[in-house]
């Protein structure tokens, strides 16, 4: 009897008590897991609202309801095409080291497959809203010119397919994962991707009318409503919490403070520096570069945000910050692209910045922490790939658009504003606008 | 000796052991689940601002702080109210499958009452939120010329009453709930209550000033800032995933996420199809219906969010893209309601679209799925008593209001605005407005 | 054999499992503190997008950029200086029960002599929020008037010493905390500290040009978007969900529930009490009193919400609806202080207010409660001694400030407008503004 009684004890003790203590263990952990990724994801859903704040609080009135319309196509479209095609393509299994080639249509993937502690469909949401933020960059530099069905077949276009095969190239099992590339939230996969095919729209498009003066010289077309554009800013820099912290895609990675941290001192350097830089450049200090700069502070620890000292993300804010008053000026005065909001230098340049520094800043293998170059080449490989293939296939996309559906709308309307032309209202419809021309009537 | 330690052992194996175990567990899966349930009940909060800026978004800055202090007020004296009385209403002790008898004053429920695995004041949170939801509906369907305290009176009924009982019925023990009608995070109870008032009020009241020509025939009054109104509908969309995914009322439920993608492709759904639905009816895209659009397909998933699959959720979302756009030419032009935001079609015709869908489109007992039709006969049977009982109740609460306060402010307040005429100040002082009637001087 | 059986299972089960057990507990629940904390943190983030809206909404369209952009300053300079000395004066080891004595620049505190269960740069970003909107109350009574550069000093003082001190005195181990003060999350340590100084600001600068008569009456001068200042308050609400529960620092403490009840509870109260209050004396329901009637409510209950029962909770935020109305009144008629935006009477009076009444409906050693005048007499001092350093320190901040830099901008700068004046740009570009004088040209 007392044999049996200790068989029946070591039985409980090795085989039920740990099977029951870990199972639950285990259901606990995913379900810390499931929750911290899904406030991310809502966290980064709501910087929609940021973007779509910025892009028409720094634009003009008569473009407002059109901005805000692209904003919300880009996350409602995004949303479907990639939840059907994008993620598959993102997340499938690899070819090539190039794309993925299953969990089309919502079938064929698994959490097992993915290597994942929580849900599928947690982690598809969290996907599917940093495809959204990819798509929705560009509708800022093409504001205010561009025919809205053009944009709604590069939104489609850029959701299924180019955004999905950088992500599965750094993100997805691809080539540059292979490679040991470090962007941990982004700074390439999302933020450069929407830059370039900001850039490439934007000069395809060519500026709006009046941008530049015969001379060539541009002209300043101030947005109409910067409080709601630094309203957008705030949205971003909240969303942004859930943008970095929530890429470990587990709430028991006890580093997500210490992410917070590190975007939250990059994003505060990268405004201090510019408010002083635009002050000494200007003799004032600039509000809406300013407001720029936080944004270029954040996309610039995007990428190194877990991997990078508090100083080193101060110091990768605070580049970030030069680089963005110095692109825009580029961009503006020596490329001569109208990008209303400065999304090119934001995300493009500050997004490859970024992800550069992270071959100098990393703890663990930057070249100032005595890692070599070895990093430093990876990332910058990293980031002319995704440069190349972004440019290369948004070009392609925008030429082609442009050629069947034609891509800006006709000067009236643009005279007028996209809101009347476009979508036939006014956005502030008991306002008196400053001139005919400025609201469009 | 050994037979005591053998004793000892088993004591502690069998009993010690397992109550640690099993009672930190229980500790730490009760944290998680106040945890999630706490932030979305933040996020349902946080929907008040979303209906705020739709509300005045779509109306006229003559009446916009007016809007802004009845959704202040709907959610301030509902708070009151709800905890006081309302809450014990909806989750007493049940009589007769119609109204809860206990619980009110904050005193006599208990979480072991409710079968609850978080703390009573969690849960009382959550539900407080959810009531002020309701309440909040009908502001933008009576905006414009409601007398403000006539407001407060019927906002403190909703929330008193109302809306309690039919929270009991679906969700408290009542009658429907017995019959298994499914109404996951409240398509019924929360948003058809919210609309159905909306309908009798804004029919009682009558139209605005202008709406119709002498001949019967609806005149577009334009909202004052549809980019404020674009902001309210991404709050919305974000606290979205706070109302649906956390009605769950825990974290440890490993559908959340699911639930967060259901909720997420029927918002991109509902925008996607109104968009193109407008495009082909009115040959350009329109901004506030496609906004509308969205709103009509978080609606529409809200009753099956957690019982119908990735592509049924889209199908419903993309039906309640079609019924927004047709329920609010049906409600200007034939039944001559003027509904300045929409809430009636969104909220009321969406809310019982979406909820008589589970009964097709539930993957468990769905008509589509070979459930037959109960599912679909119980479904409709809530749908039209809920409809009965606020449309009954809302009647009778307005025409007393009418009779013994008086429902409309007076003609030269309406047109002077309900800013000036019921608060004595202006939403936009250093503004020029279009004309005096618009501004109210 | 047995015997060595037996003294295995005896190491088993007092040993290995429990260590096993424990230690993923343990991670656990440092988990799930570590997710609440950061979520409140980043709810507490976002308040500062609501201070930027109630600030510039409440005042006049030509300052409205420049108030955003001290907002923006005031988290971003606050961010680098907290982290760099801030957060040592606060937490560091104690000295004299005065201030902290290590922790600067990122290195000297572990979480260990913190006794935190969390990461210490998860409780390092939560505190950072803190100072930043300590700081960024400050603003709006300083509004439309104030230097730029000498802002911007301002900002990085209070940040790096007046607040951290408070911060130690109550929060760190200084010699209130050791009285047993209570001020659960900071009616007095954050809400006081930034009307205090917000109090001294603006007696030093003086009023707006145009705020008083030559017989030395106030005349009102309206804010330009009610609607954005709204939506202030409803996102300052929102984000008081993370402050005030966030404050337990542990998501495992069952007590976050009751703490968003209170908290909700004290800011309905308020906001109904001071509309009621504001109809009676005014005879219309005053929109902006009534925005800032809730956040009356939300300062007030900050300091007991812990510790007060719900009904207390409503109490204490109508007393500070009451509070709010006479304070802002008291500062404009009687002490002749032109603090714009209320911020004063909301922060600073009502922060006093709900300290004190703690001492009285603390269901644990409040007066009502039976427990006698102890601790009302220690909150009574606490409030008192805040005042004085704040106060003092802040005089001589701004009187230093004004000496060296100079507080005010010059007369035609006041009357262009700050934008132009500070930042040579307007924030409403195509709007017709209201007269010359307003817009600023």
């Amino acid at each position: 009897m007392k044999k049996r009684l200790v068989v029946l004890l070591v039985v409980i003790i090795l085989v039920v008590i740990p099977s029951v203590v870990f199972g639950a263990e285990d259901t606990v952990e995913s379900a810390i897991d499931t929750v911290w990724v899904l406030i991310a994801a809502f966290l980064v859903f709501f910087m929609q609202a940021g973007f779509a704040m910025v892009e028409s609080g720094f634009t003009r009135a008569k473009n407002a309801s059109n901005i805000i319309m692209k904003n919300m196509m880009d996350v409602a479209i995004g949303s479907l095409v990639y939840f059907a095609i994008g993620f598959g393509i993102m997340f499938g299994a690899d070819k090539f080291g190039l794309f993925g080639t299953t969990g089309f249509f919502g079938t064929g993937l698994t959490a097992e497959f993915l290597g994942l502690n929580i849900p599928l469909e947690a982690f598809l949401i969290f996907q599917t809203v940093f495809a959204a933020t990819a798509a929705t960059i560009v509708s800022g530099a093409m504001a205010e010119r561009t025919k809205f069905s053009s944009y709604i077949i590069y939104s489609f276009v850029i959701s299924i397919v180019i955004y999905p095969v950088v992500g599965h190239w750094i993100w997805g099992g691809g080539w540059l994962s292979n490679l040991g590339m470090v962007d941990f939230a982004g700074s390439t996969v999302v933020h450069s991707v929407g830059g370039w095919a900001a850039l490439v729209g934007a000069s395809i498009l060519g500026p709006r009318i009046g941008k530049y003066n015969k001379e060539g010289k541009p002209n300043a077309i101030p947005g109409h409503n910067i409080t709601m554009g630094a309203l957008g800013v705030f949205i971003l820099w909240f969303g942004w919490f859930g943008f970095n912290p929530g890429s470990t895609v587990s709430g028991m990675d006890s580093s997500i403070g210490f992410i917070a941290m590190t975007t939250n001192l990059a994003a505060a350097a990268g405004g201090v520096v510019t408010m002083f830089l635009t002050w000494i450049k200007y003799k004032k200090p600039d509000v809406s570069m300013t407001l720029n700069g936080v944004l270029a502070g954040l996309v610039g620890i995007t990428a190194g945000c877990a991997s990078v000292s508090l100083w080193g993300a101060m110091a990768i804010g605070a580049i970030a910050g030069v680089v963005v008053v110095f692109g825009v000026e580029f961009l503006e005065k020596v490329l001569k692209v109208d990008d209303p909001v400065g999304a090119v230098a934001v995300h493009g340049f500050c997004g490859a910045t970024g992800t550069m520094l992270v071959g100098l800043f990393a703890t663990e293998g930057g070249l100032f922490y005595g890692g070599g170059f070895e990093l430093l080449g990876i990332q910058a490989l990293g980031v002319l790939a995704v440069a190349a293939w972004t440019l290369g296939t948004s070009f392609l996309l925008f030429q082609t658009i442009k050629k069947f559906n034609g891509l800006r709308v006709e000067e009236h309307n643009e005279v007028a504003g996209l809101d009347i032309g476009e979508h036939g209202s006014v956005a502030y419809g008991d306002f008196q606008m400053k001139s005919l021309e400025t609201l469009g009537k």
